[in-house]
């Protein structure tokens, strides 16, 4: 087993890696806070784990809330719904919530537990490849508002994360993908090692090797927790790990949430941010080239919707959480391995690469 | 002017009381963030106040959220409301939202304060006794649920707490009263001697005696801070500051928000928590007459509503948050400037107090 630790003083977690860690009553034991427990889990990935869940948390005072699928239910109406079945079930201060799921699951319980009588103990257990890299990890719970995504949400850190690689095996194909564009974003950003490493081993990625799998998952939130430890609450370097999320949220608000899926729409974010640093002359051609060539290399769409243009995008992007006394706050690449937030990315560079 | 500070760290700030507050320019100056400030009120404030407060928040981009007056409007819908109105408006992470009301307004605003973007800075402006002695001091935010009081919340501190005395002026004599039972809490459970100098100058109290309420509402912000300084998120002494509450919270959950105020239900609950206290042996005769008495004074219910038993108060108390593994704590006087938490209330006790 792989541990990585995110280390926030008193806030401070572990993060657990490893086949089999669902099923393994250890993986829970030392991080629940009494004897009652509420999982919080969807009605796709219910059928596959909740039951290796429950054979893991025995012993324990267990009930389950069930949610819809889809990034579209990520709002406020669920979150009501779970804080209602929270006090039908008499959950106080000490019961521990465990988000099972993708990231929906894991933003909305989070802001739950954040929120529920101000502040319940949770624990993680992510079961795509995007929340095992990404969102799982470093505290950024929330639910969407239809004029923005995650608009309404709180830092607020976990107990733990147990991220069982054995959950990509039912994974659909476009998810897995969805997942790649946030493991691709690390390379970008902070690692052309690990960039590079894709490049050679998407092959072993796509066939679900789990030590190309374990390496991955690892890579990733060694990168994360180490950018969360130096920034919690996104007042500096954090903000890079928005690389794609600026354009993205766009895509995701403009289609309806759930139409693109979140990793698709950071993917095609990416090449946007991408462009124009090129067009800026930031990055060179041949970074740029690697950079989408990767990014087509795993299925990801390249080009945003065909009815988006520049207002469209603008209209969206206003509301974005980056944006400072009314200025828009792009992250932007500098090279593979090297990204930067800037708020100098002209109109007519914008307009160039939105409209077609 | 009095400045009390709320020592947290990071994120101290200073609670400054005076007349004339509310209209001066340097009141707010140094705790906005950036041009952008957006005031929110109730339509029974915004009359009385808002032109002052507007200017002196002069030069700034203000604009106004007005919402409906009253304890039945601290849910989620107008969480939902608020934070769509802000959206609206653009704001963004640097916006100033500034709460200029009671405790309603106060606790809501705050909790879209904390929650908008994950946390956007705020400035509280009490309008209230109840709200300038009590809930705008110490971070907690919050709105209502069907099933229990302040339920969903966050612990989110304010930039600064600005108290206008002059607002004490325009108060319904219900609402004093209200604000009161507050007070008088500071006495039983936190300093005898000011218990004793509330009992000596009850008719200058009444009478809004500038010198008198300058001297409550600075000596009930001295013990707060000092309580909320050492246990900010309520891990032990700061349960003491719910004295009442949890038997209050019945009353209002019971006869429904805004039908008895905060306040009036929090004055019944103290007199409750006594004869509780009393059945025990831990207080005296004299102790439980003189808490009493000066409850009554201030024209305070002292009696549950007439149709609530044993039974329904149980029945909302189990919802409390300060619920730990199944068992409900109370918190019990054992002398005037003196409170417990425990689980020790017995059953027999509990029916002899809630039953008539």
């Amino acid at each position: 087993m792989s541990t990585i630790r995110v280390e926030l003083g008193e806030r401070s977690y572990p993060i657990n890696i490893d086949s089999d860690l669902l099923t393994s009553k250890s993986s829970f034991e030392e991080h629940v806070k009494s004897n009652k427990v509420i999982v919080v889990t969807n009605d796709v990935v219910k059928p596959l784990y909740l039951k290796s869940l429950l054979g893991a948390l025995e012993g324990l005072d267990v009930s389950v809330v069930c949610l819809p699928d889809g990034e579209q239910h990520k709002n406020l109406t669920q979150f009501d719904a779970v804080t209602t079945q929270l006090l039908e079930q008499h959950a106080a201060r000490d019961t521990t919530l465990v988000a099972l799921g993708g990231g929906v699951i894991g933003d909305l319980t989070g802001f739950v537990a954040a929120c529920f009588q101000r502040g319940i103990p949770f624990i993680q257990v992510p079961t795509t490849l995007l929340s095992q890299v990404d969102s799982s990890v470093g505290g950024k719970t929330a639910v969407n508002h239809p004029l923005g995504k995650n608009m309404i949400g709180a830092f607020y850190q976990p107990q733990c994360v147990v991220i069982d690689i054995d959950t990509l095996k039912t994974l659909p194909a476009r998810e897995f993908a969805a997942g790649m564009a946030e493991v691709i974003k690390y390379g970008i950003i902070y690692d052309a090692e690990f960039f590079q490493w894709l490049e050679e081993n998407a092959q072993g990625l796509k066939d679900l090797s789990p030590e190309h799998l374990k390496f991955v998952v690892k890579r990733c939130c060694e990168i994360k927790a180490e950018i969360v430890s130096k920034d919690e609450k996104e007042h500096g370097i954090r903000a890079l790990l928005n690389l794609g999320h600026t354009f993205g949220h766009a895509i995701e608000a403009e289609q309806g949430y759930g139409n693109w899926l979140h990793g698709e729409a950071v993917g095609c974010g990416m090449v946007l941010a991408a462009k124009a640093a090129f067009k800026k002359n930031w990055i060179s051609k041949s970074d740029l080239d690697r950079m989408i060539a990767l990014i087509k290399l795993f299925e990801l769409p390249v080009e945003a919707p065909e009815h988006m243009n520049y207002d469209i995008f603008m209209q969206h992007m206003q509301h974005d959480k980056k944006v400072l006394s009314g200025a828009i706050r792009f992250i932007i690449p500098t090279a593979i391995g090297e990204a930067v937030v800037t708020k100098e990315v002209e109109q007519d560079i914008l307009q160039d690469i939105l409209n077609r």
